[in-house]
This record gives structure tokens, sequence and C-alpha cells, in this order.
């Protein structure tokens, strides 16, 4: 493996993992921009941007787009996050300079007009398709509901609203901001020789548009607090999630947090596993941990019949107040980092693997990490991490938003504790 | 990358391709039984042996598999198909005599009756929800109306029924022969020492009883032919599949089905995309070749609103058609090559990739390919091989089934074809 790293005159950042074993390329155009820089009045801005990107330039129609990726057998696609937009795909080496051509020209698309207002139902058909999907819309509206007004609560969907509202001058408006070269990092990981790479991403860049750069609101989000209950009669089991905060991507923090939610909320061996799903008082239980420009939040869901909501979140409470109290032990810890560095290394085993996470390192940290260094990060992890962790962030401080059919639910009184206190905390 | 090979005294086959550049290693164990090889009155018993095997054994309960399989950060599952039982771990090398232990041990599973009772359940829970599964259950029903009698059609979940009717001493009659050392193949790929693997699999597994194994009904399939129908009023979309005969896993024809389903039918740029998805006609279409020991079939498949059922089925019967008269261009076959020869290649970077080709080369015909062969196989396909593949196996001559909330479906005359002929052919 080696790293390489080239930055273009228009401010067009290129990193590469060259592999000598590999016999693919992972190729990504990372652009720095998602729900989190859309301002008021372009809700869903940035994720239908994504779609728009795929259907036509000046030289290619949606069909060829399609057509053309087809042609070199490539493996591609989008995704829009709060904070990043991705383009990516993985073919064969001998197509790496097709592949530049598409991706480099979608990444400039003619954003035309009939297009635009054709993919409007699209949107608006995928908007109801995630709000039937309890999962997803609980996660949406825990987010907005946790970060209060911080942008990082925008909805990465938007509202059909939003979207219905939207025009292509508006579009066209935010691609023009956000879509600029220094806002965009280029990613190879793979079967590639990196001097080719330069000199592909040269010809069809290195004409992009420079532009001021930035983000709004870098602020820790510290969480609303309360609970919120949105009664949904047509669902079935009862969706609950309770947000916590973490600490911001960048900070070494990241290490013991990700090591912490695992032992807490993995979908096997943790926490939550033994005490709600193994039993059956859950169908799935889980935590994770997001990490984000400036801060970062637990995620600790869980969904069951509603009539055990009530008594899950007693149990998902006390498991929280435990772990804040008492951290968890050797033994969960040592299973968590070997769990976390085995998925590590088979994650690293492709390049599109390398691809995402040095893509990634790189828009957060503006660092190189191998995976050997990351490898070392979370042997570095001990117990003490963990405890400068939860002394720093409250794992049970937690922010309680609820989906489902249950017209009820309560925040329990701690046992043990004083009402203003328990009352307080939140 | 390096083969190895070696026959214990006992039957039992291990094989190992050893790759310098991978960090992890996976192992599985690949036992050569399946649906088909269930005799009338324990249908289902392959598949839920295959749960029973994570249910303990004289050394570990059931919990103590889940949590030593976690201790080590294992990846593990396991599948049941038509013909084969795989359970597989992937781990850090350094925990490759844990995977092994953990794995040859279950692999001689207690089969408790308090156990066997409880998994019932569980069984009988999964068969219900994959029969809310209108995609899979057309697969299973269009499965056993194509076979008609023969082995493969066999359901490899069975039914309530056989189920509730299963003993535990039908269970373990059944194990007892399948289960034989020299019914089960060991497969690792990545980063081992392969005599650490051998001296390993020696220890664990070298008193594994012998026995007869076999294999019945190894004839050629042809198809029952006909058109049925099952309606389904709870379920939204109209779902068809169109089985005809393909080559068996043995035949070097493999190549060229595997090319030739994917020009009609892959998910993007294939002719069904181009004629039912793209303008809007059906929600998804599909052509996937699968191969079995003896025989072969091409699964066609379309869903799509009831109303669009007819029309659909009589363009998938001209597409099949045209293609049976005319065969594929030669830019769909060199589209179809790229595009099997990247997911070859991106599949076969991780250990768990190989690990799964390898033991499946070596299960239907006892070889070791390398990717370099497997690609060189896909570049010899041409349009004379297709056309071979053609006059052997007729893709249009299909055995067709759909289920849905239509009461009525026909198989439409062909045009400018006598309706006896078009009888004649199914």
């Amino acid at each position: 493996m080696r790293f390489h790293s080239q930055l273009l005159k228009n401010g067009l950042q290129i990193i590469g993992e060259t592999s000598p074993s590999a016999r693919s390329v992972a190729l990504g155009f990372f652009v720095r921009t998602g729900a989190r820089d859309e301002e008021a009045g372009v809700s869903g801005v940035t994720h239908f941007l994504e779609h728009m990107v795929f259907k036509g330039t000046l030289r290619r129609t949606a069909l060829d787009v399609n057509r053309d990726f087809d042609k070199i057998g490539a493996h591609y696609n989008a995704f829009t996050s709060e904070e990043n937009t991705v383009f990516y795909a993985a073919v064969l080496p001998e197509y790496l300079p097709q592949a530049v051509d598409i991706l480099a020209d979608i990444l400039r698309p003619s954003l035309r007009v009939e297009d635009f207002d054709m993919e409007k139902n699209v949107i608006i058909e995928e908007i109801g398709m995630y709000e039937d999907q309890p999962t997803w819309s609980a996660y949406d509206h825990a987010k907005r509901a946790y970060f209060a007004g911080h942008p990082l609560g925008n909805s990465i969907l938007g509202t059909p609203e939003s979207i219905r509202g939207l025009t292509r001058d508006q579009m066209h408006g935010y691609f023009t901001r956000r879509y600029v070269a220094p806002n965009i990092t280029v990613v190879a990981a793979g079967a590639f020789p990196w001097p080719q790479l330069v000199s592909l991403i040269k010809k069809h860049c290195a004409a992009w548009e420079r532009g001021a750069i930035g983000r709004d609101h870098l602020r820790e989000a510290a969480g609303a607090g309360g609970l919120r209950l949105l009664n949904k009669e047509k669902v079935v089991q009862e969706h609950v999630i309770l947000m916590s905060s973490g600490p911001p991507a960048h900070s070494p923090l990241r290490y013991a947090a990700d090591t912490l939610a695992l032992a807490v909320g993995d979908d096997t061996g943790s926490r939550l596993y033994w005490d709600l799903v193994d039993p059956g008082l859950a169908d799935a239980a889980d935590c994770s941990f997001h990490e984000y420009e400036g801060t970062g939040a637990f995620y600790t869901s869980y969904s069951c019949e509603p009539a055990k909501a009530q008594k899950n979140l007693d149990i998902v409470l006390e498991v929280l107040h435990k772990v804040q109290l008492e951290g968890i032990t050797q033994l969960e810890l040592k299973q968590a980092k070997s769990k976390i560095q085995s998925r590590l290394v088979r994650g690293s085993e492709r390049p599109m693997g390398r691809m995402q996470a040095i893509g990634m390192s790189w828009t957060y940290l503006h660092k190189y990490r191998t995976v050997d260094e990351e490898l070392k990060a979370f042997d570095r992890v001990s117990l003490t991490t963990i405890r400068s962790l939860l002394e720093r962030y409250s794992l049970d401080k937690a922010t309680i938003f609820a989906l489902g059919p249950l017209d009820k639910l309560r925040k329990p009184a701690r046992k043990g504790r004083p009402a203003r206190q328990s009352k307080s905390r939140v």
C-alpha cells in the first residue's frame, strides 16, 4: 500500500492508495456538502441534486450515463448524508480512463428543467417510501428532535412540500456554491498507476470553478432532551430511539466511542442483546456512534410490541445509566475491540472499502490513515479512555423519541435518585 | 495465491488458498447435502438441521457458541440451498485455532430434544415470514412446478406441517447419513499457514465417522411446461417467473449461460431492463442462471402492477423468443462479459469471496480454479458458444408461474406461428 496526494491549482484535492495485490480500482468523488449545508427553503436539495447528477450533461443523456457505466462493467452508485455527497464506481484497472471520464462529466450536470420536473416525482415517491419505513422515519424524527435547530437535524430527503417548492434555479445556485473544486476530493484505491490518475483528473477537472467553501454551526450539540412521541396507528411495532451526545469526528475519543457503542448495543453479544433481544423483549436493539464535523451522537434504539415499550424503556435507561456509572468490563472491552478490528480489516480488503475509508478520513481530518494506524488507535482504547469519554459525554442523558401505535410513554423516574435531580438531568 | 489440498483418512477433504496480501482468513465447512437429498416425510430437515447446529454440543451450550464466536470478533453464518449446507466464519489470522475449534465442534451437534422442540417454532415462524415475501414464495412455487417430481423441486424450508411432523430421531438419522466425513469439504482462504490448518482440522475432525455418500436423480430436468397461477389477494404486485432448462454445473456451457442471462436480464442495461423496467412497465425484471449437479435452469422473472402482467408476459416471451432465434449482439456480449469479469474480480478480493468460490468449484468439479482461469473461461465465450448453448437448451421453452392478485393469465399464442406449433412448444 502506498499513499499519494496532489492538490490541483483550482483547489481540487486528489488522493490515492495504490495496492500491488488489488485487481480492481475504486474511484470516488467526495463533495463536502450535505443536508446540514442547506439553507431554509431548500430542504432536500442536496439529495435531489445527487439524483440530478445522473440525469445528463452537455455530452451525455441520462441513458448515455447508464449505458457508458454498463459498457465498462462498473459497479457504481452515490449517497447523500448530513455532511457528504459521494459518487463512486469500481472497475477493472483497464477501464479507469472511462470511469474518470464518466464521473467527472456527470459532476457538471446540465440540470435540465424537464428532467428536474420529472425527477421531482421520483424524489417525492422516495420520500413516501421512506416514510413507510418506521426505522428510517423514527431516525429522521429523532435526529430533528435531538438537534433542535442545529442544522444537523435537517432532513436529508426533505418533505414533499419542500421538494415541490424547489426551483431549478435554486438547485443551480446550491450547485454553484457547493460543487466548487476546493470542496471536492477525488479518492482512488486499488490497482492503478498514480500518475495516470492525476493526468486523467487534470484533463477532466482542471477547469472546474474555484470558490469559497465553508460550513456554519460547527458547535457541539448537547441535545434538546425530553421525550417526544409520534403516534402512528398503522405501524405495528413501537420504534424508540434514545440520543445522547458524543465526541466530534476529529476527537481522539471517537475510537472509544465506537468501542463503547459496540459493547452496549452490537446486534449480537452486547448488553442490549442480552437484556432485550435474547429474552425476546424486543425484536431488535442497537447502539451506534455517529460522528460529524464538530459534534457526535450516540443512537440507542429498539423496536418491540407496543405493550412492551414502556418496560423496555426502563431497561434501556438502566443499561445506559449503569454503563455511565460503572463503565464496561475488561472482557466487554476486549470483545468489542476484537469485533471492531475484525470488521475494520475485512472492510479494508477491497478497494471499495479502502476508498471509502481514506476518503472519509481525508474529508474529516485531512489525514491519511493506514489500516494499521486505525487498528492501533483501537488497541489503545482502555477502560480509562472509556471513563474519560463518559465523563465528557453522558450516555444516559438522553433525548427520547418514539414512533408507533402507542399514545403514551413516560420517562421513568430513576430509582434511588431524588425526582428533582432526575428531572433536571434532561 | 497458492492452492493446497489434503484428504484425511476418514475421507474429509481439506482445501485452501493462501494469499500473502490478505489480512484475514475465511473458513467454511461445506456439507454436500441439501433439500434435494431429503426423502419424503422429512421436508425441511436440512435447513432445520442447519439451525440446530448452532444450538450446542457436548462442550458448548447455544449461548457458548454465540459467545465464543463473539470473543474472537468472528463474522459467521450458515446457509442451506438445494444442494449444500455451508457453515462459515471470517476472523483475524490469530484466531484461526478458535474458529476451527468452534466450527468443528458445532458440526457434531447434540440435537437435544428440548432445543429441537423450541427451534421448531422458530422454523415455522421463518416459513411464515418467507411466505409473506412474494418474491421468495413465487420462486419456491415456480421451482416446484418446473421440476415436477425431480427432487430439485423440494422446498428448502419445508412446510409448517412437515416441520411439525419431524422427530428428533428423523433429524438424527439424516445427520448420521449426510454429515459423514467424506461428504464434507473444509475450505480456507486468505492469511493462514497451511500446515497449521491441516493440523487443526486433524485434531478436531480426524475422528469423524466415514460413511457412504451419494445423491439420487442426477438426470437433467427439462421442465414440466405449462402455466400455473397462484391467486393471492393480499399481494399487491403480480410476480411472474419463467423457467427454462440450462446446462449442469459441470458443463463448460455454464460460462455462456451466465453471460447470456446477464445480457437478457441484468438489473441494469439488459434487454429486460430496456423493455420492461426503463419504460416503467415493471418494477423489476431479471434473468439469472442457476447451476445444479446434473442440471441447470434459467429463471426469468418480473413483478408489476397486476393490470400490466399480461402485456408484460407477451413482451418477455417475445424477448426470450427473439434471443432464442437470433442470439445476442456482439456489443451485448462484450458488455455482459465486462460486467461478469468485474464482479468476479471484485468478489475475489476478499477471503470470504474466494473461500466460497473455491469451495463451490471443488464441490461441483473437484477442481481448483484460479481467478485468472475463471476470467479466461468467460473470455472464451463467443457468439458461437451462445448459439451452441441455445441449440442445446431452449430459452423460450418456459414453464410459467405467477403469484399475486390476478386470477387469470394466459400464455399468448406466438405471432406468425401456427397455434398448434406454439402449443406444442410447451
